[in-house]
């Protein structure tokens, strides 16, 4: 006999589906919902259903939308265009409340490795956005592992040939962290872009 | 501007009703919903309508079932009642495969304080249950804090003038723990109902 009934047994599989959910915690959810009013747990599965049917992608910088043209593209300074990889890079960025200009998202990063070229992700996009516009400065916000440092490199050589300046997010001991606590990687990094003060 | 836009907002809130998901977690479920393919997130929905509507209680015993009667009243041998709270202390009591009766779910336990006296949970429907049917033996399964005592006392009560054995789950020293880590209750407890070896 199943310890589950069917019903039951199928939300918990579908709970174990988000990043991170265990059978254990998939369970607790499931009964959450059993819990729930009929209203409650239809306009749960309803907004599962609109988020997918009513997000696409920002025609111009390739961010989550619900219009044809993202928020922050239509409004903001398109002179400074600030790279990342993915759509939750544009919240991190967008948390800081610093970054005047608009994005691009290139949904994903050069990973030979992983057979992931520069045509595998929105490089040329980015490359026909900057050609014929006034675009002053492309900054590149790409992670600081290897496939990043790799794809900001790429890109800044065929930007800096077109005469855009091209930089980088600085790298060094995060804010409010202790020295002690940091990784040598990032001490050294911190040692090199050391600024006169 | 909102950071999100409405779709993905939505949805994130959805998430958080969730037990034990903050604003963080609830945003990772969110993308992870809109990087599913239309069917993954039409069935994950779908699963959600599903349990909500199929899901009911075992008109006998009070589980989650999706039939009039669950799977264990149906089959077992219903002379041996297992009394608990929730529906999910009868899956922590299955996963041992040790008990082979059926169940009653309170759905509660006595609690004054939050103004839960007897009617509000399932009691009636267990001394209508024990009447007239040859029950050998309620074993009251309910949590060992206050309110769990009082009610498997309170229950005790009513059924041991009808001539039914009634007994009570063993508390003690968990199985494969250390005596040091136990709290002083526990040890307490377990002195008491010491057993002669």
């Amino acid at each position: 006999m199943n310890v589950f009934i069917e019903p039951i047994g199928k939300l918990i599989n579908e709970f174990t589906k988000l990043p991170g959910v265990g059978a254990k915690t998939a369970q607790r959810y499931a009964y959450k919902v059993i819990n729930m009013s009929e209203e409650e747990a239809a306009e749960f599965a309803e907004s599962i259903l609109n988020a997918k049917k009513k997000v696409r992608y920002c025609k111009i910088c390739g961010n989550f939308t619900d219009k044809d043209v993202c928020d922050i593209c239509s409004v903001r300074d398109s002179s400074v265009i600030c790279v990342v990889k993915e759509p939750k890079d544009v919240l991190a960025m967008e948390k800081a409340h610093e970054f005047n200009g608009v994005y691009h998202v290139l949904h994903g990063t050069i990973s030979p490795m992983d057979g992931i070229g520069p045509n595998d992700i929105r490089i040329k996009e980015l490359l026909s956005r900057v050609s014929g516009k006034t675009v002053k400065e492309v900054i590149m916000a790409t992670n600081p592992d290897v496939e990043g440092e790799a794809t900001a490199m790429y890109i800044s050589s065929l930007l800096k040939p077109l005469g855009i300046k091209v930089s980088r997010l600085a790298h060094g001991i995060p804010m409010g962290s202790e020295l002690e606590y940091a990784d040598e990687v990032t001490i050294s990094r911190a040692l090199i872009d050391r600024k006169e003060i």
